[in-house]
């Protein structure tokens, strides 16, 4: 495959933006990458680990040749981040990012795009429950789904190029709507962490005599709790940036809990086996 | 080990069931393996994977010479199992069951046990997603926890060998008063069971635009509604037979999650880290 770009700069190393690198650099999808990070050390894993061409802790020279900038950095710290990389790139220049949100980014990112340079915002629905560049791995987005907002400020050439650097990862490429996207998400990945914090916040330190409840579980409750062991800097942004669409989601879920109580409450079996294979149904679309 | 009976005779030769059978024959815990059954074709994999003595569909044949038996079918049904079995077995033997709720089993079997005879209800919390004598495993109960709730139809002598035996299964063995594990369980295993599919049913056939919000779910969404795709049979006796205690375990997870719901729409991220910390130190404990 010709080189999509010739400078690659990823701003921010870790999970994400290291195994973006990872299988760039092993199928030559971009000629030189670049890695933008905070912390020397995790740097330093990621050149050892042959994914970067160069790596620095300095926007001004990370950005210097670049025709693609890869935002990979925390939600709420993108807007600083490119605006200390668009004076220093070249003039023409793809920024694309990785963030689970999208309205916000679009809206947040579009005013600070310098005339001639294309913004091209992206969501690789993928993860693991490790970080940093020591977690990345060349086959993260292997038939995972890469979701492309397009927006005014996108150019054809500029999406046409982005989706295919992640088409040429393994990924399936998608075109949504922003506000799609973050309705969407808010119900199938911001929900499900929701209602798993919930459970167990209200499980926490909860006593039946002198017995911890949650010591009574078995692998029932320690799998629809995992997602409450995810990092609170990461949903912190995804809450701070997604809250409508989150509201909104929250409120269909707690209909229907609100149903299954009232159920159970008047012990309509009747009522619970509706629901229950309601669930039972969804549940085996997605298995 | 010494045998700790002549024969038992264990009614469903289910998971739960076989698994007892397997570690039974393996380590001769007792004399004579007796297995009732409804479906034939079950008992004929029971008795290949040898794990039983003898199989058959009849009570009265089953329940002929033994001092314990194993109540390992449906909640609901063990009433009318129990009254087959008690005129034709041993007049001193000990009956127990493996059910997930202990307050109506101690209640309603109470009543039907023969001066002479003692009931030790027990409950081993473990499971698999498979079912069946096929699925049955010898190292089933391994470190797992089985709860014993003595009642007044409880001998020491029948509470110590019904113990022993789950002992020797390589369970962790617990007393509990049989309201005191109902809610426990209520709240560590009823309440993440109505969570997951009540989170489940919301996100079925929800749609964004002409999009199904569950296609874009990823692990997270997959672990947190993994137990909507338990069997409804099984749990619709615990709903039916745990009800009370279901209902304030529910009380309990919509209170929190309230607070979660107040703390987006309001964007309160102080609050919501609260709530977040809260969930993540109960999921650090039990990891």
């Amino acid at each position: 495959m010709a080189e999509l770009f010739k400078q690659m700069t990823i701003c921010g190393v870790g999970l994400i933006g290291g195994s973006l690198a990872l299988v760039a650099k092993r199928d030559r999808l971009v000629g030189r990458i670049v890695g933008l990070g905070r912390t020397q050390s995790n740097l330093d894993v990621a050149v050892k680990r042959g994914m970067l061409d160069f790596a620095t802790r300095d926007p001004a020279e990370a950005a210097r040749g670049a025709d693609l900038i890869v935002l990979a950095v925390p939600i709420v710290t993108m807007r600083e981040t490119l605006a200390a990389l668009t004076p220093h790139c070249a003039p023409s220049a793809a920024i694309t990012d990785v963030g689970s949100v999208k309205g916000w980014v679009v809206r947040e990112l579009e005013p600070l795009i310098p005339a001639g340079m294309s913004l091209v915002a992206a969501h690789p629905v993928a993860g693991k429950e490790t970080t940093g560049a020591a977690a990345a791995d060349e086959n993260l987005f292997r038939d995972r789904r890469v979701i492309v907002t397009p927006s005014v400020r996108s150019t054809a050439d500029a999406i046409a190029k982005v989706e295919a650097l992640w088409r040429a990862t393994g990924a399936r490429v998608e075109r949504l709507d922003p506000r799609e996207h973050d309705a969407l998400l808010a119900r199938a990945s911001h929900l499900p962490q929701m209602v798993a914090s919930a459970l167990a916040a209200a499980l926490e330190g909860e006593k039946v005599g002198d017995k911890l409840a949650s010591e009574y579980g078995a692998s029932g409750l320690r799998d629809t709790t995992r997602l409450a062991a995810s990092s609170w800097e990461m949903w912190r942004d995804i809450f701070a940036t997604n809250r409508e669409a989150i509201a909104a989601a929250a409120k269909l879920f707690s209909a229907t809990f609100g149903e299954f109580q009232s159920a159970i409450e008047s012990g309509d079996i009747r009522e619970l086996e509706r629901l229950f294979n309601r669930g039972r149904a969804m549940r085996e679309r997605i298995k």
